[in-house]
Order: C-alpha cells, then sequence, then structure tokens
C-alpha cells in the first residue's frame, strides 16, 4: 500500500504551518510538486523552504511536474476545470505510479488549506473511484488566505450569528453571490468589486497576504475602491503575478 | 502601552497550534483564561496542555475570569449577544487595567480561529474605541471547526467554482441560509439538518473534531440523519456537553 499526505502549509507565511503538518513533512519520502503559471516559481520557493526548515530527521527527494493550465477565455468555466482536473488526474497517477514504491509516503504540499478552491482532493477521490492506483490518503489543514485576511486585518469574517458567504470574483461579478452580510471574495483577475452596487459596502482587502510584500487597505467602496485598483495594478505589473483576497462587508 | 495577543489555538489537536502560535504563546505574560459552561473544564484543560507543551523559555501566569453567560431562551440573539458582550467587555477592561502592567503582554487562547464566531476580537475593538483603556494588540489565525471538518472527512468545502456559506443552526432552521450549494452549519443545538427539506442532501457531520472523542458521519439526509440525531444525543448525554459541526452538500 502507498500513503500519501495532503498537506495544508499556510497562505504565505512559512510560521502559518502547523505541528500537525510538520509531524506529516517528517514522514513524506517524495514531495510532488506541480504549481503551474507565472506565480510558479514563488510558490514552489515557498515550499523547499518549509521542507528544509521543519523537516529534521528524514531524508526526501522533490518531484517536480508540468502541471496543465487551464485554457482562459470564455467558455463554461466548471466544464474547463473538469477538463484540467483529468489532465491532471493522469499526472497524478502516472507519479503514483512511478515514483512511490509501496510502503512509502508522498506529500502534496497545498497553499493555504486544501479544503479550499484547491482540486488536489477531488483529484485524489477520482484516481480511487476509478480504481487504477491503490493509495490512502490523509488530510492535514493549513491556515487559508481567509484566515490570513481576517487576521491582519484583526476582524472577525462574520458580524453577531449571522453568515459568512465565500465566493469566487466570477461569482460576485455575475451577480451569483447570496445574501449574506459578509462574504469573502477570492480568485478575482477583474476587479469584481468595482460592480459592487452599494458603494457603503466596507472592503478589507489584502495581497501576498502572510508574505514579505503583503499590503493591506480597507474602507468604505465609494473611499477606497479607486485605491485598491490602482495599487493592485502596480503591484501586478511589478512583481509579474498577484494573489489577493477581499471581505466586503454590507451596511 | 500594553500588548495583547489574540492566540487562535484550533480546533481540538493540540497539533493544530501554527509555528506563529507558539512564537506568540512564548511572548505572553499573563493568560486570560475565560470559559463559561458546561464545556469549560475541557477547553481550560486544553489550553493549559498547549501552554505546558509549547511555552519553553518564558515565566507566565494565568488569571481565570468569570465570564458572563448568556440568557437561554426566546428573545432577540443578536441583542442578548450584544449585552453579553457589554458584560465581557468590563470584565475585559478590569483584567487589561488590574492584571497587566505597561510593557507586558497578554494573551486571550482562542479556540479554533479568532475571526470565526468569537466575541473576543469584537470586544477588544470596542473598548479601544471606548478610548478608556490602552493597548495594541495583534491576531494569530487557528484551524478552525470548519477545517477540521473537511480535513477529517477528506473532502474540499467548495465545489468547483461555487461558493460556501458558514452559517449557524439558528439561521438554517429559521430557513434563513443562502443558494449556496455548500453549506457549513456551526452552533446547532437543535438538529436543524432534520429541518433540511431536500433528503438527498449529503451531510458531513463531526463532533469533538481533532480530540480522542471525534465521532464522523456522513451520508445522504435520508440514509444518515436518524443516526446523527441519536449519535449527538448519546454523546451529549456521555460528555455533559457536545460541539459538533457539519457541511450540508445539495444535489
Ligand atoms: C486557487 S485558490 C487557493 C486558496 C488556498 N487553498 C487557501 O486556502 O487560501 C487561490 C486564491 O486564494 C487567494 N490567496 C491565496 N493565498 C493568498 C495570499 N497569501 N494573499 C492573498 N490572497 C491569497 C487568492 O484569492 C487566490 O486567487
Ligand atoms: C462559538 S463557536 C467557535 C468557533 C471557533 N472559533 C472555530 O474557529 O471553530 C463554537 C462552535 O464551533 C464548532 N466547533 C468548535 N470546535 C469544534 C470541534 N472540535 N468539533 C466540532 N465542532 C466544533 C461547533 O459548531 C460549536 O458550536
Amino acid at each position: 500500500m502507498k500513503h500519501l499526505l495532503v498537506i495544508g502549509i499556510g497562505a504565505g507565511n512559512p510560521d502559518y504551518i502547523t505541528m500537525q503538518a510538520v509531524k506529516a513533512l517528517n514522514r513524506v519520502d517524495v514531495f510532488f510538486l506541480m504549481d503551474k503559471g507565472k506565480s510558479k516559481q514563488a510558490l514552489i520557493d515557498l515550499r523547499r523552504e518549509i521542507c528544509e526548515r521543519y523537516i529534521t530527521d528524514h531524508t526526501y527527494r522533490f518531484v517536480e511536474a508540468v502541471s496543465p493550465e487551464r485554457e482562459r477565455g470564455e467558455g463554461d468555466y466548471t466544464a474547463s476545470v473538469d477538463a484540467l482536473n483529468r489532465a491532471r488526474q493522469q499526472t497524478f497517477e502516472r507519479l503514483i505510479n512511478e515514483q512511490l514504491y509501496d510502503g512509502q509516503c508522498g506529500g502534496f504540499l497545498v497553499w493555504g488549506d486544501p479544503a479550499l478552491y484547491d482540486s488536489t482532493l477531488r483529484i485524489l477521490q477520482a484516481i480511487q473511484a476509478a480504481g487504477r492506483c491503490e493509495f490512502d490518503y490523509e488530510v492535514i489543514p493549513g491556515i487559508s488566505s481567509v484566515q490570513a485576511l481576517a487576521a491582519q486585518h484583526k476582524i472577525p469574517l462574520n458580524t453577531i450569528g449571522r453568515s459568512v458567504e465565500i465566493t469566487t470574483g466570477r461569482r460576485l461579478a455575475a451577480g451569483q453571490s447570496g445574501e449574506a452580510d459578509s462574504i469573502v471574495v477570492m480568485l478575482d483577475a477583474e476587479d469584481s468589486y468595482q460592480q459592487v452596487a452599494d458603494r457603503d459596502t466596507e472592503i478589507y482587502w489584502g495581497a501576498y497576504l502572510g508574505t514579505p510584500d503583503e499590503i493591506l487597505i480597507s474602507g468604505r467602496l465609494a473611499d477606497v475602491a479607486e485605491e485598491i485598483e490602482h495599487v493592485r495594478k502596480a503591484a501586478r505589473a511589478e512583481h509579474g503575478w498577484i494573489m489577493d483576497i477581499y471581505l466586503l462587508r454590507k451596511p
């Protein structure tokens, strides 16, 4: 039997790592690195740094795989993610079959928490369901960017007794967000906060959270939306990529 | 100046603690313990255990405060939480004024993540706004019960590209939850999953997550709701209290 560990490493600050994750890191024989896109190098570097810092008594190696990327553009988002995950599934199957012996432990280091907008768990489930590869796996939660955002702004996510919705920029722009008075928006490539009708809505915005490049801006949309758009564009130009997230609180 | 650290300690497993939290623990001179209710002793014990295990080079002391409890029963929930928080605010102010010298560091150990259904941050904000007490504070995120639930069931919280709503049993029972296909329900004293109309909805339920008493049940409501209600009642009778949480996934 092969064993896999899906390890949440936190969303940016190497100190977000949990004791449970450190123990898990020290059991891994082979780490599979599969980031993609422009942010690739920075994210892979953090993973290597975390392994160097926290693995004390175990030899391990890295296997880097070229991970297929989603075709940008219009079209059906779910279908394109689905197609992408099928391609990734083949890559994962190959890695597990070729790079891991029986009795060994493979590790996936997932940015933030594996439960939020990450396909690793979905892919492993699909591989198990297909039955072409035998393994079991465990999941180690990590500090997500949602939590990093709240902590750095020193705010609760919810108001008293009310709901919080976690959604995507795509859904917010399409008017598909719900009636929760607190909405966290991730994966927003398009400054979708600019489409929120009530400009008295408070926004708590954060980019590169937990890293030395962290930027925080908060205030009423009417007061800070232009500033955020400007800062965001400049930061993206400077770094070549951006990761940002925000909480909208309705008045 | 006095300094406060609001430290998320994770929702049950002492290994959920982050490196950032360990560093923060080692800066604290006085820990304020303010749990209340039946679960009190178990929760306070976990806090003491965490301090003993992770504080290596610093002397510290505990100050236990009797924390006012919310009046149960009907009436306005928000108003009663508000009233409660005002009473807690006085307690916090007294503790900060009487138990902490200038230059010292006070610590609040918050169960799970301080950003989710916890009033510590709201109370500190209110105290600062009132201006009767001078201090600054930092927030350290922790693994929430929402994340523990997903990790233990090995599932993502969201489906591809869709939203997740985090809400309370009270709101679910009142039909106030939104249209998200993934809904996480916390603070449910009343088995509110029994009120969900579509019995094909999948439920992923967890109690005492991350502790040796952890219980997990999942399946279609039609198949497992009775079992959960039964197990829940028995566990509560056995322990004298229960903490449980679940994800509902619409079909
Ligand atoms: C594919 S999702 C992965 C989320 C991750 N699993 C988590 O728990 O945070 C990527 C999105 O997470 C958010 N994100 C991740 N890390 C971030 C950081 N350090 N600062 C700001 N946003 C971040 C951004 O919204 C980004 O578009
Ligand atoms: C006052 S809220 C505090 C939440 C906490 N701040 C967090 O991040 O998990 C208490 C609720 O959290 C959930 N909860 C906390 N710890 C839990 C655990 N170990 N297992 C199951 N549910 C838990 C339950 O729904 C409980 O009613």
